[in-house]
C-alpha cells in the first residue's frame, strides 16, 4: 500500500478524535488509539474562506464534486459517474395534504449511479482508497451500501467484496450481484455482519468503505446539506427530517450547513434537525423519548431494513443534534410506513424505499403532533428508491384490472372501477 | 377542453404532415386528415437563433427545460421533477474489453422521476396536456411508459389511467400501481394495446401521451441529442447507437442534433446512426437486411419486452437514417442480451434493462463486425434500469456466499471462490 502525499491544493488536514481531540494523519484508520472514539476530518477552513465561492461551486462538474474542496481527497480527477445534485422538488401536493405551506423533497431515490445516497460516501470512500493504495474494497452492508460499492467498484476497476445480512431484500441482492462482486450473505444481522468485518478489516488489508475508511466515507454525506443550501438560493432551511440509522447521514447534514455558514457561503441560521426511525428498529428514537444522551442497543425486527441498525456508531451525536437544534426523533410502525411510501408515490410521483417510507410517516407524526410549524421551510431527505424493496409493499397497492383487447371489455372495467371508487368514498363519508 | 393559446414567446408553430406536408394548428391530434401520415411540431428556427445561445441554455435549470425553446410548450412554468441531464459517462473499461478507443454512455437507466428516457417525452406531454385542457392522461405502454406517465401525472394533480400487455415484467407494473392510477392490463401484446388506445382516445376525450398527444410527445426525445451535444462541449459525436422500438426515440435524436447545427449551437457534421433490436421482435432490423423501405410488422418474443414492438409507428423513418448516414440497423437473441446487461454492469457500474442489453450487445457486435471504428467517438444510449427486468438476469448472476457471522467462515468461503475463480481461469486457458 502507498501513503498518498497531501497535495498543496488539498483543505483536508488531518483525522481528529471526536471525544479527545488527538490528531492522526490521513490514513486508513477510524478509531483513536488513546480512548476509542470515532476520527473525523478536519479541514482548513481559512483557506476555503479565502478560495470557494458561490460561482466557483456553480462553475464545478454537475455531481458533489463541485464541493470537492470541502471533501478529503487529494485528487482533482476524482471517481465520477455523476453522483449527486438530485433534484430538490417543491412537494406542494403533499404539504397541502399534510397542512403545511414550505416541503421540499430531497430526492437522492433518484441519485446516480445505484439510486441512493450511498453513492455519494462510496464515490469519496473510493477515490480516497485508490489514493492510499488500496486494490480491494468492501463493506458491511443492510444492501444500499452494498449496491453502491460493487458499482462504483466496477466502474473503477477495484476488486470488491460485499457482506450483508443473508435475509436482505431480493432487489437489493440481484442489484449487487449484477456487479460481479464477492457477495458473502452473513447468517445474522446488520450488527452481527458489522462485527464480522471489522474483524476481516484487520486480517486482509482490504479498504472497507464504512470501517477503516469511514472517516472519509462519511464525509461524502455532507453534500446532501450543500446541495440543498445552494439549491434553495444558497441559504439554510428552517427544519429538516431526515432518516437515522447509524446516525452518521444526519450528523453529517448538519456538518455541511455548519461548515457553510463558517466559510460564508450562506448565513448563519440555527436549522431544526428531526429524525425518523422504525419502531422496529428505534434504538435513537426510544433514547430521546426517554431523555438519556446515551443509546441502548436493540435487535432489530421492522420492514425497514436498511435502517435496521440495532447499535447505531453515531446514535449519540444524532442525539446531541436533534436535542439542541430544538427538533425531534419520532417512530413509527411499519403499516405506517407502508402508508408513507404510499402517500409520497400519490402525491408527488417518487417511489422510494422502506427508509423514506419512514421518514415521510414520521414527517407527518410529526405535523400532526404540532412538532413542525406549518409555514417553516422544511426539507425532508428521501434516501432510497422503492424499486429495490417491492416486497414491501406487494399486497398493499391493489392489482391491475385485467381486460381484453376489446373496447368494451374496457368499458365495463372502468366502470366497475368508478363504482368501486364511489363505494370506496361513501363508506370514507359514513 | 379549452385551447392554449400560442404566447409570443413559444417559437414553436404548428404540426405539419411528415408525408404530405399539411399543417395544422397544435392541438390533439397526431394524423394527417388527407393522407393519415404522422403529424411533427415545426419551430421558428430563425427566432431560436437570434435568441437561444449556449450561455443561455447553461444558465436553465438542470434538466431538460434547458432547452425549453426547443420543446412545444407555451408555458415558462413547466412539469419539471428534475428530468434529463443524466450522466454522460466516459465508459474506457467497456470500450477497452471491447478494443474501441471514445466510448461513452448516455445513461437515462438513472433519469428522474421513473429511471428511463420515457421521463422525458412524459414530462413534454402532461405539460401540453395541461396547456390543452385534459384532465385525465393516458398511455399505451411496454412498462416504462406507465411508470413514467403514472408517476408525473400523480405529481401533477392529473387523474390517469394507463393500460400495459398483461404479461409485463413484475417491477414494471408494480412501478405504476405504487403512484395510484388505474391500470389495464390488457391480454394481448403491445401493438394490440396499442390498437385499443386509438379507439379509447376517440370516445373518453382523454390525453393520450404517445397517440392523440404524441406529436408533442415525441418532441422531448430531442433532448437525448441536444444534452449528448452539450456535453461533448457543444460538438456531436461520430456515431451513436440506440434501441428501436417504435423508433421515434432514434428519428427524434436526429431531429436534436439536426436543429443544433440549423440554429449554430454546434458545427454541422455528419453523424452515423445505429439502431439496436432483439432479434425476438426486429421488423425494422430484418427490413434493413433486407435492404426493403418498407417494415412488415411481427409478432413479438422476447425478453426485452419494452421495445418489443412489432408494428413501429417510426420504424421507416428509422430506416431512412440509418441508411443515409451510413449506419447500421442489428438485432441479438435474448442470450446476447444477458450478456450484455452484464458486460456493462461488470465494466461501469451500470445495471440496466433488456433494451439496455440488447443496445450494449449490438454495440458489441457492430465492433466485431468493424461497423464502428475504434476511433469513432461514439455514444451509447442506455434507456432504462436493470431494477424494473430483474426476471431477466435471475439465474445468470451466480448467488452470494452464504456464511456464519464467524472469521473462520468468511475465511473458508473465500478460499472457496478464489478457488473456483482459478478453475475457471484454468478452463479458459485450456
Amino acid at each position: 500500500m502507498t501513503q498518498a502525499t497531501q497535495s498543496t491544493t488539498a483543505t483536508f488536514k488531518a483525522l481528529k478524535c471526536k471525544e479527545c481531540g488527538t490528531e492522526y494523519e490521513p490514513k486508513a484508520t477510524h478509531v483513536c488509539e488513546f480512548c476509542f472514539g470515532p476520527l473525523e476530518v478536519t479541514y482548513d477552513y481559512d483557506a476555503l474562506r479565502r478560495t470557494v465561492t458561490r460561482e466557483s461551486i456553480q462553475k464545478g462538474p454537475n455531481s458533489i464534486w463541485r464541493y470537492r474542496p470541502f471533501l478529503p481527497v487529494v485528487t482533482e480527477t476524482p471517481i465520477d459517474v455523476g453522483t449527486g445534485m438530485t433534484p430538490l422538488v417543491k412537494a406542494n401536493r403533499l404539504a397541502r395534504r399534510l397542512g403545511i405551506k414550505n416541503l421540499y423533497i430531497k430526492n437522492d431515490a433518484v441519485n446516480m449511479p445505484t439510486l441512493s445516497f450511498k453513492d455519494r460516501v462510496v464515490s469519496v470512500a473510493l477515490t480516497r482508497a485508490q489514493e492510499l493504495g488500496f486494490t480491494t474494497v468492501s463493506c458491511a452492508s443492510t444492501g444500499n451500501l452494498a449496491n453502491s460499492t460493487a458499482a462504483i467498484a466496477a466502474h473503477a476497476g477495484l476488486d470488491c467484496c460485499v457482506f450483508i445480512p443473508a435475509d436482505l431484500e431480493a432487489g437489493k441482492v440481484l442489484g449487487t450481484l449484477i456487479y460481479g462482486p464477492t457477495v458473502m450473505a452473513v447468517q445474522g444481522n446488520y450488527d452481527q455482519v458489522n462485527r464480522l468485518c471489522c474483524e476481516v478489516a484487520n486480517t486482509q488489508g482490504w479498504g472497507f468503505v464504512n470501517i477503516n475508511l469511514r472517516p472519509y466515507y462519511s464525509e461524502g454525506s455532507k453534500t446532501l446539506g450543500y446541495e440543498v443550501a445552494e439549491q434553495l438560493g444558497w441559504q439554510l432551511p428552517d427544519h429538516i427530517v431526515a432518516p437515522l440509522a447509524s446516525g452518521s447521514l444526519f450528523t453529517k447534514i448538519y456538518k455541511g450547513f455548519q461548515e457553510f455558514i463558517k466559510v460564508g457561503l450562506v448565513d448563519e441560521k440555527s436549522v431544526r434537525f428531526s429524525g425518523a426511525q422504525a419502531e422496529g428498529c428505534s434504538p435513537i428514537a426510544q433514547a430521546y423519548r426517554d431523555g438519556r444522551d446515551f443509546v441502548t442497543p436493540v435487535k432489530p425486527n421492522t420492514i425497514a431494513k436498511s435502517i435496521a441498525i440495532g447499535n447505531p456508531a453515531d446514535g449519540i451525536y444524532a442525539l446531541e443534534i436533534a436535542k439542541k437544534t430544538n427538533g425531534s426523533i419520532e417512530s413509527v410502525n411499519d403499516a405506517e410506513i407502508v402508508d408513507g411510501i404510499k402517500l409520497l408515490a400519490e402525491t408527488e410521483g417518487i417511489f422510494t424505499e422502506t427508509a423514506g417510507g419512514t421518514t415521510v410517516a414520521v414527517l407527518k407524526k410529526l405535523v400532526e403532533a404540532g412538532k413542525i410549524d406549518p409555514s417553516e421551510t422544511t426539507v425532508v431527505y428521501i434516501t432510497g428508491n422503492g424499486l429495490k424493496t417491492q416486497e414491501a409493499v406487494q399486497g398493499y397497492i391493489g392489482e391491475p384490472l385485467t381486460i381484453e383487447a376489446k373496447l368494451d371489455s374496457f368499458e365495463r372495467a372502468l366502470e366497475r372501477s368508478r363504482t368501486l371508487e364511489r363505494l370506496d368514498w361513501q363508506q370514507v363519508l359514513v
